[in-house]
């Protein structure tokens, strides 16, 4: 009956790709590296967006946008940046194309090549800083809270659907300010804000925390990120927010002139989550029979199928169901009643298994003559025979139920695998198994990289609320101050 | 005092220009073409598409997302659509860029050419129907009704912001189905949200018609459209809805098997409508003091403005407004109180109204001992003491009642300057003048392309509700069914 699918104990990495297919998330399209986002896939993001959305409005921010392509040299302007962006792009080096004269088809037109280089943006401070120039004069055109809704692309050789791919949607902050003080606070500010997103929306438990220098984004005075934990022990970067410093000002010549008619260099911070973050939701919660969804993300929240023989019942239990809906619109609760008469029920169960629906519904005629229906939650698997009677208020609470269990559920699993670890000898034994490894560290970036060059793990971040303990580093005996956070990393 | 802008009576193409700076919509960037859309003109587009995207939605339609990139093969396999979109495009060329051995800065590095060229999308037809290809196989997986938002790119050499970009924001529907009959019914009722969008909240009378062969978009059987007047009697076409018979499943090889077992090819529809939209709505309301916008698109539709000596006055006067702000929260009306003591009252006269948020309400010591307010309204300019006492019942009123006021000024407007017309010499000599022509035409390309080369202006279209009217075509004299409408356009 129903096909056989991986699971996650077989092949982890199997089991993302089949899941991502199955549960008709995203595809790989025929562009290189670049991923279709399917309509299912697509809900998803949209609700992820719409949240956030509304939360950067609540704290003051408005959306913008900037042009798609760059000017090759606006790259080179920030020299840290450069390094960290310039490298893996899709260039654009022509604007025409032509028929070519020996009839073999389309041609690039040479005529028609382009002084300068455009680059298809990989992230946009360097054009945005670049408008900010011409809108920044003085302390009252400050602070400038703005945000992106975009798609950028950076080249990328492996890539995976969601989790690394050429071209992605995500948004990205720009704020620019008159003090470092209060660049730091915005940073910081959003940092919460993506918290409050991954615990409470997405029912994923993340560490916030600070990134090593070498792990920094190119051009940052600090980065600060939210990690969490994949099933299989993986950390996963799921948002980062950024002070930069004077760094952007000084590369575009930034000033305004202070209270007090200084002229200075303008503060600044970006930050941003991807569709990174549909993989991170993915990884988080499903299990071998497919997606498994927080209610607060779920496009359908609720599904009903009716199992019936003949038009008569299907009738009854549709009238029954009609009334639920309202019921549940009222309530702002997302339902679909199922009634393709072209599929049998089974095939709907595992569909919206499939799917990660949190709460199905099934109705037959013997319920309906006890005023009964059946109720199954997706993320236990429980199922339970209940009165129809306050059915609606039933399912309101059973959601929120589901979405703290998620939280609980996750928040153990990543308890179960972080561990202290002192001795390096176990550390490269502990680390393939996988989990978050709380060690000493001497603070010098050659020993990260050894540590990352012999275990493939890095340094995920310095909690922001790491406990002061004197130690001694796992790899170099050296003192430490307080213990940072060891994992391999999507 | 007030800076002097220039009115639409001296320079209209100047005024649309200095408009588009003054209410902060959107600049230029150091990019060729492309623009930035500032925090005022984006919150505008967001009210637009929010909107849409609802109908789209209500219509049964979901989103999805296909790649920003497609292969430069596939814009030639529609045999029309390479003519019409593969010439001025951003090609890339290469993935990598960097640096120079002479350490000139950054080089594209030669190695890293791709094998084929990628095209920036200018509409998605190709990309999306080379994945339709895939999900197509029977006629249980159609209709596929898809809509997406998205960037696009068509290389321009002469721009105006919002009129005409190198990068513009777009969205593009993109249906497959079974017949050829379904797919007109689909392409028929997009053009009816279209015109519901225009008419209901952009309060833009516009006409619904049917291109002529040499005004159709490059791959369809059909091209349907909405045409608005603009104020200088020029045409605006705001929005296109596709009927492209089997023609794109026919150049990408996609077809189902039909009830009886049947091998055919899909039918399909596209439909869009951009940022151009924000020029139409401009140079259909605004005046010479700035932006007029109707209430359902304002992104702040009350604006309240104290006017008091001391600080006791304004904490007076504040304590009403949050009262007011409240009451209108429930009537979901958006409301700003601005008590920026920086900046002078008749400042933010003058910054509101260039903006054109609809009602201004300003109120100072008198008017609170007197339970009254001052209440202005943008569209006509009209002002009046009124009772404090069920303002936001009278404020809810009156913003119906501007937003059908504007849609019927744009219709007198567009009534007294559409005209018959039977005499080409005359024709020739009023066309200059602007305006909407209903004249007889002979059917034929080449008297289309004459007209349009001694004149300029083109058949705007041939209204869905033309009357029947034997006449001689202007031009030729030669025997016409009903009179087409005639108009230079943007």
């Amino acid at each position: 009956m129903a096909q056989k699918f991986i699971t996650r104990a077989e092949d982890y990495s199997k089991w993302y790709n089949e899941l991502v297919n199955r549960a008709d998330l995203a595809e790989h399209s025929d562009v290189r590296g670049c991923m279709v986002i399917k309509p299912y896939g697509y809900a998803i993001w949209e609700k992820m967006r719409d949240i956030l959305d509304a939360k950067f409005k609540e704290t003051g921010h408005q959306n913008a946008y900037f042009p798609l392509f760059i000017p090759k040299s606006y790259l080179s302007k920030e020299a840290s940046h450069v390094d960290g962006f310039a490298k893996e792009c899709a260039v654009v080096t022509h604007y025409r194309l032509k028929n070519a004269e020996d009839g073999s088809g389309l041609i690039v037109d040479p005529s028609a090549k382009l002084e300068e280089e455009l680059i298809v943006r990989p992230t946009s401070e360097t054009i945005i800083w670049n408008s900010y120039k011409k809108w920044i004069q003085s302390y009252r055109d400050l602070p400038i809270l703005i945000n992106q809704w975009a798609n950028v692309v950076r080249w990328e050789m492996r890539t995976r659907l969601f989790l690394r791919t050429t071209e992605f949607l995500w948004q990205e902050g720009h704020t620019a300010h008159a003090t470092s003080k209060e660049a730091i606070s915005e940073a910081e500010q959003m940092l919460d804000v993506y918290e409050d997103f991954a615990q409470n929306y997405m029912s994923m438990p993340v560490i916030k925390g600070r990134k090593t220098e070498s792990e920094r984004f190119a051009g940052a005075e600090d980065t600060l990120c939210i990690e969490a934990m994949m099933q299989d022990g993986k950390a996963l970067q799921a948002g980062t927010s950024h002070f930069l410093g004077q760094n952007f000002a000084k590369a575009f010549e930034v000033k305004f002139t202070d209270k007090e008619g200084k002229l200075e260099y303008v503060w600044a911070t970006s930050w941003g989550v991807s569709t990174r973050l549909m993989g991170a939701l993915i990884m988080t919660h499903s299990d071998d029979e497919g997606l498994v969804l927080p209610p607060a993300l779920a496009p359908i929240q609720v599904v009903a199928i009716p199992i019936y023989r003949t038009e008569e019942e299907l009738t009854s239990i549709s009238e029954k169901m009609k009334g639920l809906a309202l019921k549940l619109k009222s309530k702002n609760i997302s339902f679909k009643f199922d009634d393709d008469d072209q599929r049998r029920p089974g095939w709907k169960f595992s569909e919206y298994e499939s799917k990660g629906v949190p709460i199905r519904l099934a109705m037959g005629p013997r319920d309906l003559e006890n005023g009964k229906i059946e109720i199954a939650r997706r993320d236990t698997k429980a199922k339970e025979i209940i009165d129809f009677d306050g059915l609606d208020s039933y399912i309101e609470k059973l959601l929120s139920e589901i979405q703290l269990n998620l939280f609980q559920r996750a928040s153990e699993f990543r308890s179960l695998n972080t561990k202290k670890i002192d001795s390096y000898a176990e550390f490269k034994i502990e680390i393939e198994k996988g989990g978050f490894f709380l060690a000493h560290w001497d603070g010098t970036a050659e020993t990260e990289a050894k540590i990352k060059e012999e275990t493939q793990a890095t340094i995920r971040c310095i909690a922001l609320d790491q406990e002061e303990e004197e130690g001694l580093c796992m790899f170099s005996g050296k003192p430490s101050v307080g213990r940072v956070i060891f994992a391999k990393a999507y």
